[in-house]
């Protein structure tokens, strides 16, 4: 093992160190402490505030069931809005949609923008791509300033904690605000935290009750990430309840090459990995159906079911 | 964080510290070491050569994903072959199915099986099972000895490495074997190392071609497994080519209440838990198409595809 | 490395594993978690709370420096008091004295005791000596309580840690009760904490300055530990002025065969030793000369200089 | 504690993480991997290949304690001699002394040279002093083609491993070589690895006995320097055998004041702190007693009595 580790607390108990190959680059900007390593297991990584956010192994995996659900599941996405998402992965993503006219992504922390910018080629042709609009503002202001509705949001931004910055932006006051941004057809993702066996109580289960309290229609969905240590989570609503996730492998394999121009932009989901990621367990379902918190501005709702999510729900995307 | 902790190098770059609560009970047989654990994050633990190989949090994932869809798609699984499982949740898990009449288990270890017998309680029913017939022999013996064939095999084994004591239980030419011991309609099912989306290539893939080799038909699948870090692999094979893990989720729900008198005899998998399990991504089967290797007792196969390997496949069942 | 771990912060940003080889046994007492293990690099170690109090690789390096200097400077030691101690090592250095005809310890944790006398046959001498006199109870009230005045006191207890269980018998208004029960030439012995070259500040320094308070000549000395990780402190208190530790070796040794009927008596203290123990560094003695802290019962005298000394000072003797 | 992490393995089964506030700068050399970090525990530090070599909470120790006795010894030392050094702190510590006429150091990786001149402001003026001469080149070539004798030789370099690179720096072979070039009264010492309770046995002894075999009087001596998780050894040879390091703390108080114009050269050595260096345990003296290896080069002396040193002895000096 290299004689230079990161360190992670999943949860207490849980304590996961990481070899240090290479130190790319680090920074402190006015939010948070940014750094670009090369990790022994998982290769180019990016870590803010000590949290792995991508890496070269499987930021795909996280960025392919963040953005192309709703993408694929809106009829003809022009507008898409997207809250946080400074690395640009995110984008990218997006901007493989040809339909897409305006890309506007708000993230808060423009020397984490630039670092990622400076650092990651890969996202630069989505940088540069003169559908996309960046703004370093609040996500929750440019939202509410905005007059033309968007056709998809996808909110990629740290976990709702308690007193965090973020948590305003997992509420019903938001998504409310939220779905009188969008046009009609629109649909809204958000990253929801871990989701796997354990942790699926602690932030993915109540952002989707908050959801379910605004929108007519919101699905749950998760898959492993590698490099989170676990199975990730997200929630998409929508406005239109015909829309379904229930799409067959055809369907999914049908639209991609209809969206995008080819079944190669994609590295992980295609049609029948589709239905993996829409699955869930018998036991995430059970847990969504007793699920009744509503997140509220004014509210102290308390995220942590058990203690080890405050650490947990820290991992998060700008 | 508790200050003894349990260490695991998951690969290479890779190391997961699990603070200890209480040790239960440590013993050395002839084969390896035993520690019955409470541990932080997962509770009650087996842990075998200091790799965890069950948690009270989690084993129900892992074992009903081995057991229940060989169980399931075989018409009417009477007389069943465990390879491996001391630990006993494989045999309850065979044990709640009404058609079986007899559940042969042949394990190496008698004082692991004893151990596990003596701390966990949950399985005590089912060592005490009048179908319930234990050997503590090596696994292929028992089955080349055996002159009753067998409706379902379920292979629970440590990784195939090499020069290992499991690995020419991996091989064609024990696969070809215990296909001669399948009764018609007969199936044959066997953990298959982590199947994550990086380590899918080391074991889970190569244990899939060489199935092939021996099988008219083989499906490859994997779900995240928390306490094992990754997502974990399974294959299973078939005799008959008209079986196939593609059912609706209806299908499966009617199976489960039919075979075991109850939907709730499971935790994790139902009908629509099983499209999750079967279906993988693009980049699994991208790999499942290009692997070739057949795995063979005079072979010399390198299953380590990349050096992490050597540890991780190192976890293992019993 | 053992797959089972032993961790310790020594302080923030110091954190150590070492591996545990064996668990011997373990107990929860009314007051703390004791562990008996073998460490690879210590052999048989006893914990509690999770702080390494001695191990079989060098407990004798600290129990001959906290007991011998105090009993070699006292013309003719008799009666000897023990405040902690429960391990028993501090009374068999003690009984090692052949003028010695009373050794009364006083160890709160009577569970802590027990286990000690059942685990280290090494100590069992000790415990049945006839000179021998044991009670569980607070170290402070049976001294109060005692008519006969003692010859030599050593404490040997947990580091004073504000609001912690042994605060109150590290202050000024316990030295002043303590010297009371001193005999004419009594002499006090305290362990005093970690003393290397950055944490002798913390806890070293303000106990010497605290006896200087109430006796009239106090020596402070340290000596690595290596168990502990870094250099541990006493401070030695004489009631007569004209007492030194400035012996010469061979004052020393001559003390030693006199005393106790021969030089092998000790592994680690002879007279050459005693030089280097008795002598400290021109930084600690710059330190030693500038603190001014006299710990008070009334007192809210932070201990910690700095953030570290919170956990390193936890590290305690019985 | 920090995210990111430098881990060493003190020994098998001791292993340490230091928490990385800052990370100044890495570089690879020809030879080793440098980095230049801020650790939370010992604040700005020198790291080679893993291992901490000086540490601004404490260097001053190590240093200090080669550099000054065999300076002080000496009757007038003029020539100085640095095998080594790399970092310029030995340098530094040589050029206090107001004899000296000329002070030549032979590292042999002129990258840490470069490095540690351009990073640690401190040893600045020792670089730009007249007296100084850098080569960079084999210790032992440079040594072996001098012409004019040294007063005083210090050997500042890695640990001799079998088969390491600085073996040959440690060997009866060498030790003669070097003291051919020792004019009338010279002094050789050598940093000696390890030297606690438990490691002394492995490098700092047997470096002991093959001096011994070489000059007419050896003393060894240790301190505790608390980066280094031990106490530390240094071997100090004499051709004078009326010199010795028995001089009470008067005469070396003295002795500083003289050669260096001032008692406030030093922070951790003076007479008395003399005293607890030069001063060795009845074990440590012990095992010198024991000890016969001569190492040579043809010699296959194994140096490592125990495991642990094998990684111990890796921690070295430039």
């Amino acid at each position: 093992m290299a004689n230079k580790l990161l360190t992670e607390e999943i949860e207490p108990g849980l304590r996961v160190h990481y070899g240090i190959k290479k130190l790319y680059g680090s920074t402190e900007t006015k939010w948070q402490q940014v750094d670009f390593v090369d990790l022994e297991p998982f290769g180019k990584t990016l870590v803010i505030d000590g949290l792995i956010q991508s890496t070269q192994c499987d930021e795909f995996v996280y960025h392919e069931c963040l953005v192309h659900p709703a993408m694929l599941l809106h009829p003809n996405p022009k507008r898409v809005y997207i809250g946080g998402g400074g690395e640009g992965s995110t984008a990218r993503e997006v901007l493989k949609h040809k339909s897409v006219t305006k890309c506007v992504m708000v993230d808060i922390d423009g020397e984490v923008v630039k670092f990622c910018k400076d650092n990651l080629p890969e996202n630069a042709e989505a940088f540069a791509d003169p559908r996309f609009e960046l703004h370093i503002e609040d996500a929750k202001k440019i939202l509410e300033e905005s007059t033309e509705p968007f056709d998809v949001i996808i909110m990629d931004l740290d976990d709702p904690l308690e007193g965090g910055p973020c948590y305003q932006l997992y509420t019903k006051e938001f998504y409310e605000m939220a779905k009188s941004k969008l046009a009609p057809n629109g649909i809204l993702v958000t990253q929801s935290g871990a989701a796997g066996i354990k942790m699926h109580k602690d932030v993915w289960a109540p952002i989707h009750s908050t959801l379910k309290a605004v929108f007519p229609k919101v699905s749950a969905y998760n898959q492993a990430v590698y490099s989170f240590i676990d199975e990730w989570g997200w929630n998409i609503a929508f406005t239109d309840t015909s829309r379904s996730v229930a799409l067959t492998p055809e369907q999914v394999d049908k639209l991609i090459v209809e969206r995008m121009g080819s079944a190669s932009s994609m590295k992980f989901l295609d049609g029948i990995a589709w239905q993996g990621v829409m699955a869930t367990s018998k036991r995430h379902r059970e847990t969504l159906a007793k699920e009744t918190t509503v997140m509220s501005t004014s509210g102290t709702h308390k995220f942590m079911h058990n203690p080890g999510v405050a650490t947990m729900s820290e991992r998060s995307k700008l």
